[in-house]
């Protein structure tokens, strides 16, 4: 018969300890975003909780604890049995020293759950089931599996209005918040993304600057795109500056151009990309929630909005655009921010760089006002610091692309942007004389005709494969346009690429497909049916 | 200026290869059903190929060729320079030899991501797109993101009846099939599962055979519950066998109770449980395609289904059961399976154990006619059984029940079942003196009355945390059922253990709530609202 210890539910708990200790030990693998913690499968702790590999586990130390995914070790070389190894990612967040003591139990589920399993079920979520989802996402407590679940239970129309407005407010509330000098309005300018080369922001700072209004521009790294607006700046200048010294910076010139990862703006849509970017998912909702809730943690209290619109854009046709827009200008409006939202030509890429040193040449190639300068860079630039400068109460609706232009073309805006470069600790770049990759192949036309399309997406995959944006002199340099007419064998872009291996990689992808349509002339019109403001 | 190397869209292609090789090392880690691989950081190739941590790379060796997840190694002494670690799953798969030439590259996303993406964006999905999902899946083609991504955007009602029958179909296609010796009906049961101690398959099995209709069962182990019937029959006798061991043992016996896992007869859904059990997902739609195409891969040609209702069953109203019953009889229908779902009384646990021995113990006192056999078990079984034998054309419509109960009464039933028992090799199990786990604690009532509700998920996780399946000793033995009358500080239900820090978790959670309500006693009348058939 069995031998029963006697334990009633009202009696004193044994005093054997329900989580053992372990010793941590680093163990030099990057698993990136994702928490991996390592256990000998002939560990004691391993059978008497019945862990078993992918387990999620909460692992604890010096009152600090963490959730992560459990590799069940077989070869004793690698840890000893009462070691507990800790992945990179794993051993930052813990912050012990090797050989410390930890715990490790069986996570519990995440509090908000219940939540996220009510949304997979399509009902409706309050601001406090939000919260909670995000608070949680925030604390690496979501598996990937969870955020992915997350992710595609709240993709495109599953989410209402007041819901991406409870998530937005979700965002922002675990998020830090900047707070900028001088109490009057912080202006920004921000594009949804997918056109490359559209490096408008860098021209929109120092012409807005110049005028003497305030726009700390804090920006992303390139995720899929072949350079984000930090990773070009970051030819220039150092983007990785102290909140306090960008403060200054700011004081004197009233802008600058900064990398905005360090300052944990929006933590939660750092981890929600995690899933995000291979799923390739970018939902309405999340779209709106995800830059709404940056540009209020970066202390923005007026923003204009480029969606661009194009059969390669993110955004393609002009019904979706409009509800886009619509859908930012309730929650902005709800979160007191105030907003301008413009739909742009997005049929192709703005500039001829694509890539980190060609797109910052193609920048000073406008600020210097060099006769080669891309004209529809120029022209997309002034467009939108004219909106941006109309926040202005004291300009008239309408003078502001005038003002922006009267900015560029008298030099003040190279003049603010030298002394920008200058306060983040100037490259000494050579827009004359870029750095570019030393490897070229130039894609050249099939047929004798005119441009009549350039896919978005295809040259920024071209431009990846070259390099781009780790490799900041590698990407692709158009020489053609839309309308261009070009003749049978002439060149239409040159790919760049540090290596060998790499200008193969974007080569292969190019002569399967170059990303040019030519055709009749004819064909190469406007905007047409896509018809944006400009 | 820039070096052309003169290469041309129309060029050879130069010699140097695109994935060159690396050496393959077995790293004894067990990621479970991830594919993982290592790279050092300063490894050549990840600087050429731009790999990052969590990159999905494609793993090839002699012809054969597997998708993996990278990890990037920092620590020398993990791996060589050149070196591409393996974890146990991915060296099981790939099945090289230490040292073997291995080459890695960027994973080309799967095949049916355009599908994928489809049915995220809420769209119907046509046969073709179904099965071409279904074989990335079976391939391992997916990442655990992509899994969830499909699991979540095919949940609940987001598949209508025709998109089930092609999951079902896909399914099937990318199993094996068993094919049983005689030209007959092949019969089985099925319940959906989440009621604790519903062993009937033990009792139907000997029952159905001795009448002499084939019946050759094959079931899974537990994933979320504390027993299935395959752990349960492995208390009684050897379940691991060889495919023709039990074409065997079904010709001379008729039926067997077997592990369906050996068989790969749904690899795609062992591959989905991988995410849809941390999600806890199991919506009507993945229900009927994973069960139906394990019957069909099964070659069973008529199927009784049990889908148990009550408050803490998978089911929880009789307009969701009968829904859920409407779509397998649709799906089954089209694929030419005879079928006939039964909606049974769930609101408790079945029989009083809970984990395999316990339940064998019930199985074994029913067959034998023990006085204290479960009277419910016993009669849930042979009203299941009956509609089984009712598949028999020479059987009149009604006349099952008491067929069964002869079979059950006569000692027929119990007689086959020591011939399967010995045919699949017996563990000597005595029923009368079961292997329990030794150390016990009582659970006792706060109130004098009746119970009135068992909550079965709450009894499910008591026996996990009390070590079952995996301690097959171990899990609940409940003293009273729904109905009964109990006075304060009696005993509901005893806790098996065989370790002490098993029966403390396992106390710990119920403490907080028994999972047992004690009330009026004329609240613990029948079904009332649930009213199934029996």
């Amino acid at each position: 018969m069995p031998t029963s210890t006697a334990l009633t539910a009202a009696g004193a708990a044994p005093p054997e300890p329900l989580a053992p200790n372990l010793q941590a030990r680093r163990i030099g693998i990057d698993t990136y975003r994702e928490n991996v913690v390592y256990l000998r499968r002939d560990c004691p702790l391993v059978r008497a909780e019945g862990f078993q590999a992918l387990a999620k586990v909460e692992v604890a130390s010096n009152g600090r604890a963490i959730l992560a995914v459990l590799n069940v070790v077989d070869d004793a070389r690698m840890l000893g049995e009462c070691e507990l190894g800790l992945s990179e990612e794993t051993w930052a967040q813990l912050a012990v020293a090797d050989g410390a003591p930890v715990t490790v139990r069986h996570a519990e589920p995440p509090p908000s759950m219940w939540a996220l399993k009510r949304k997979i079920a399509g009902e409706r979520l309050g601001a406090d089931e939000f919260a909670a989802i995000v608070r949680d996402i925030t604390a690496h407590r979501y598996s990937k599996i969870e955020l992915a679940a997350f992710v595609v239970a709240t993709d495109q129309f599953a989410l209402d209005r007041d819901e991406v407005l409870y998530l937005t407010q979700a965002m922002v509330d675990v998020g830090q918040r900047l707070e900028w000098p001088q109490q009057q309005p912080v202006v920004d300018k921000h594009c949804i993304g997918g056109i490359p080369g559209n490096r408008t922001s860098m021209l929109i700072v120092p012409i807005v600057a110049a005028h003497g209004m305030l726009i700390p521009k804090t920006s992303s790294r390139a995720i899929t795109s072949p350079a984000g607006t930090a990773d070009t700046m970051d030819c220039l200048a150092e983007v990785e500056l102290p909140f306090e010294r960008l403060r200054e910076i700011v004081r004197e010139h009233h802008g600058c151009l900064a990398w905005g990862g360090r300052a944990a703006l929006s933590p939660a849509d750092d981890v929600l990309i995690s899933v995000e970017r291979p799923l390739s998912i970018d939902s309405p909702g999340q779209m709106v929630a995800s830059i709404l809730s940056k540009k209020i943690a970066a202390g923005s209290t007026h923003l204009v909005l480029d969606i661009p619109l194009g059969p390669s854009a993110k955004v393609r046709s002009m019904v979706q655009a409009q509800r886009l827009k619509k859908l930012f200008e309730y929650v902005a409006r709800h979160v007191g921010m105030t907003l301008d939202v413009v739909i742009t030509d997005g049929r192709q890429p703005v500039g001829c760089g694509i890539g980190p040193a060609l797109e910052a040449r193609d920048v000073m190639q406008v600020l210097h006002g060099d006769p080669g300068a891309p004209a529809d860079l120029r022209n997309k630039a002034l467009r939108l610091a004219g909106r941006v400068l109309e926040f202005d109460p004291d300009l008239r609706g309408g003078d502001g692309f005038a003002l922006a232009r009267d900015i560029l073309d008298s030099g003040r805006a190279r003049i603010t942007m030298a002394a920008i470069i200058e306060a983040q600790g100037t490259r000494g770049f050579d827009w004359r004389d870029p750095p570019l990759a030393a490897m070229t192949h130039e894609v050249t036309s099939s047929a004798t005709g005119a441009v009549t399309a350039i896919d978005c997406e295809r040259l920024s995959r071209i431009a990846r494969l070259a390099g781009a944006p780790k490799a900041a002199g590698a990407g692709v340099d158009l020489l053609h346009k839309i309308g261009d007419p070009v003749a049978s064998g002439e060149p239409l872009y040159r790919i760049y690429a540090e290596t060998m291996a790499e200008l193969q990689f974007a080569r292969e992808v190019a002569t399967r497909a170059s990303g040019f349509r030519v055709g009749d002339a004819s064909d190469a019109g406007a905007a047409g049916e896509f018809a944006p403001e400009f």
